[in-house]
């Protein structure tokens, strides 16, 4: 966390220096005084708490990829993409504890090897955290929890542009290694203070950590798996339409709604005057980011289609989303709703140029999280006065060279193994039946 | 913002007096003690954070009544009304940052007529929030946040009421104007200072100013469109049901949920132990006259119908919610109760007398945050010592014919430009081809 | 809530001490000087703030019990279990806010029998915090409404065991005793400072007082009711599929969510470093401890049944939630993994055993909350140093004996009143028809 940790605590030194010079002045009293102390308690509990309301909306994210994804594929292979959302939650939260988040936050030996320990350690003590005057100003447990959910999210991207075809275990295996290793590494060059923070990559809250990374890990199984059977027949590209859009819609709305505490969490502090605008502000421009992809995206499809697609709309909101994510702090609400309104553009241009490439992404997880992830970490030159362009794209190619290349042997090995796909019939028959052995809706479809 | 400020900061007054006295008494001591200003940087903080939480809880309930009203159209409409409610919140973020917060909490001429101004400005600075002592208590970023999921709360009643026949064009226009300019001038009137608020019209959270507002655009909405093909035959009303109950019975936990960030958050501070218990008070209150409402309404449909009614027990929850919202934090939680009670009793019997009198609204908008929007005014006369019968009807009168005429003259102009009725054959295909392009439920629905 | 309340506010005597001194070396300045006061202010505030999220999270695991019991039941029987689900919250804060509030948290004559009076008294003033130095450190409105989302918990319990089978008022008249009198019963025994908690019981957040209780009252609706129709035929067990695994998937997400509230809110306090690192404890213990149940049900199923069952998943992680409740602050983040783990493996088990034992239980809530929440209480035993087995065996030998005992003779005098079994030909055209007059789903299923 030393890097992502800003470290303006200045306010807090009154109480120390109060305190002292109080000491001094009446040695008598010395004891007795402890009002500094009870004001730096004070600003350590409001900053802790600050991070589990935040970490539990972004936790609740992953309720909202299970279902964007799950109303985004057909009902046939519905509870394999529950399954494989709920338990990647699952398999994040264990992998990361155990040696993940040691890897991004850990002494490295430098800024590109990190270092290797497992488990969690203890909590700050209180004794510590009066020494330090309220630099130490907030739980590392509430760290920990903060950052593991973010892991998650990198990993829920990589479920939706698999699915329909991978098979259950093989996707579990990715997760491990994904959670474990792969994200952690990267996570460490940048938030860790590795070499992408030194050269001044801007990466606020994750466009490029967490969503360009999950997009490249998914690039690299797509590309391995192949196309849906039926989705690039001959010439054609068939439209393969989701189950049930309404768990899509909902989908939409809890990401919308986690991705306040994903941004607003990640300015790491509320406790005084300049943080809480600063959150504030990271709320608004969240917010209005995404109303500008999704009217950007919706107005584009109705006016390039023909039809308003809600799918697109949805798309459009994330990718608002997504853009808004590598700087939610320095835009205006103005300029953060162009942000969000080109990365709404983009998106709809992405899905159907990715399409059109004959690379089958169920959810248009490539291009929410991939294409527009870039757009985000590029946006920043443009809206922060600090970023650079240059800076910018070492980070966007660094995150994207490590995490498909690691990710690509990851799932090399995995085929090599077990196999990443399932077989003809179970894919036609659904992965529901042949790995679940479970209906999603047996009383609802038509037979088949 | 201004007259919905409670100016209770007298509690920290204590810092920056004790400062003072301090600095004169040890001169030498003056620039080192700060802890007062830490103070006040510590409940700023806290404030700001409060108005996130429960911001982010209101955004919340744009999704229940997407999932409300999603539940109770048919699967042939389906996409449309998730397209329009999620569209909506993006419009009104969007227009409510543009003008009409401006609009609402601007300097108006006077108390009737508006200020006019564009965007938002900046936030607090520290010198001037310290300079306050304490008055100026949180971020106009976090207010704004606050505010604008309010719009969104009233356009989303809208929706559901003209659901399944309006075009979905014709809707973002109404929205547009509806969010930028007609809630904006209202709730200027009662918010932001205006005339309703010197005569002492009483609205804690805006049983009148957001639920009765959003009802009254959607009657004008109603009255234009006519009822849906089908619905009123002959002499007969024919029931046409909701297709997706779970969805609605969701929605509603998602708007009760919801709510405790749109009543709790309206007592706009909790930084101290009055305001704090304030806070927790209009919580329970809130609570239970939901719980209340939907008693009364699921006993008295049993008693009515001999069937006990989902949909009229969520109607119940929802109208015990409207009706508190007027005034949450005067009553007795017993008193509450009750209040919700009358509401859910009431919104039976407006659903049924509103479908007699062959107005067609789905879901039972109009009943919900119409006539119980009324009731929750009126009952602030028995349960808050200062209110005032007629003030509360001024108010309710002054609402209800302000929203209703310039909506009436809005729908009219777009029905004039481009028509608001989807045409028959649309009509009975479902406006989810027509207009998406898609279907919500493609593999589920029988063959129609 | 006497003996729940932990009295750590040492850190607050600081205020009032400092106070007291300075106003005798400067008589002067002493009613100048406030801020000490201030500071209690904050602390409240940040305290009752910190009640009202976390009750919140824990009303949301109402509709998570509502989804997740509808996508286990058949369509037919949906729109009941979404009705039973939504009245049981409102009537459980009915009747917790008109007497079993104060039976669980007032004045008993003793340990055994709880004291009697009605509704709510009035909040904090400010004059008796300030003079308790912040001893009384939180809203009692605040506190209510925590405990009330509770009792709410431990009903919901109840709804999805005896699904699809009974009667909807008879549900309606067990859970107004349930909630009302013999829920309060056992919590006053131990968190209102009974004859439980003398012993030395420890029940962090409710492995038995909430998740035991509420099995038990289920265990003996179920033995009353007996299994559904077509569940045990001859010797044959019929597996029942549930109609909508997405919105089960749903419920258990929203349950995950809300149990951040249900463990992180009793902590009861986080204004200080102490405080606040604890419940961030309890927030990454409750989270792994989920992860490890649902890792552990989901390989238990692969390896036993061939097929990785997305319902087995959900009870492990559910298993996991109910199993840390008992004590998910003492254990480090590995073991409470560990607590998880066997607690999913246990519910695989316990669901397999009870229906081979003919007790049907649709959701397998008596396997979740019964089985596991047994092994919850007995894993206190090992994981925090001051549990001894004995007493975790009395408590949960005292809860069961009482609320299986009173639960079983109220189903009884109701089945003796009105019945509690829908008829039989109700219960193959669903009790949706016959209780509630609408169906869940009219589009979608296939004539049956």
């Amino acid at each position: 966390m030393k890097e992502r940790m800003r470290m303006k605590t200045k306010t807090y030194w009154g109480g120390a220096a109060f305190l002292a010079v109080l000491a001094v002045a009446f040695p008598a009293l010395a004891e007795e005084v402890k009002i500094g102390d009870t004001v730096i308690n004070l600003a350590y509990a409001l900053d802790t708490f600050y991070f589990l309301m935040t970490g539990a909306l972004v936790m609740w994210m992953a309720a909202g990829f299970a279902m964007l994804e799950a109303g985004l594929v057909r009902s046939k292979n519905t509870v394999e993409i529950l399954l494989k959302n709920i338990a990647l939650y699952a398999i994040a939260c264990i992998m990361y504890m155990i040696v993940g988040y040691n890897i991004m936050y850990g002494d490295g030996a430098n800024g590109f090897i990190p270092g290797l320990s497992f488990f969690l350690g203890a909590d700050n003590t209180v004794d510590a955290v009066l020494k330090s005057g309220g630099e130490t100003y907030y739980s590392n447990m509430a760290d920990f929890f903060f950052q593991v959910v973010f892991v998650a999210t990198a990993m829920s991207i990589v479920s939706g542009a698999v699915a329909e075809r991978m098979k259950l275990w093989a996707f579990f295996l990715f997760a491990i290694v994904m959670t474990g290793f792969i994200y952690p590494v990267q996570g460490y060059w940048k938030w860790g203070g590795g070499f992408l923070d030194a050269l001044g990559f801007i990466d606020f809250a994750g466009s490029g950590v967490v969503h360009l990374c999950g997009a490249s890990a998914a690039l690299a199984g797509v590309l391995l798996l192949g196309p849906r059977k039926g989705k690039y027949v001959g010439g054609r590209i068939n439209a393969i339409p989701g189950a049930n859009l309404p768990l899509a819609t909902l989908g939409t709305f809890i990401l919308w709604l986690g991705w306040f505490g994903f941004n607003g969490g990640s300015e790491l502090k509320v406790s005084n005057i300049e943080e809480a605008n600063a959150v504030a502000m990271v709320f608004v421009n969240t917010n209005t980011a995404a109303a500008g992809g999704l009217v950007a995206a919706m107005t584009l499809s109705r006016l390039w289609f023909g039809k308003t697609d809600l799918t697109m709309a949805l798309n459009g909101a994330l990718a608002g989303l997504v853009a808004i994510t590598a700087e939610p702090l320095a835009p205006s609400p103005l300029l953060a709703t162009f942000v969000g309104v080109i990365g709404g553009l983009i998106v709809v241009c992405a899905i159907i140029f990715i399409d059109k490439a004959k690379v089958d992404d169920p959810v248009g997880a490539l291009s929410v999280h991939g294409v527009v992830g870039l757009w985000g970490l590029i946006a920043v030159a443009f809206t922060n006065p600090e970023g650079s362009l240059v800076a910018q794209l070492t980070g966007a190619v660094t995150i994207f060279a490590w995490v498909f290349g690691t990710s690509f042997v990851t799932w090399f090995v995995i085929k090599t193994i077990m196999g990443i796909r399932v077989s003809e019939e179970e894919e036609l028959a659904g992965c529901d039946i042949s790995d679940c052995g479970l209906e999603a809706y047996p009383e609802f479809t038509k037979d088949r």
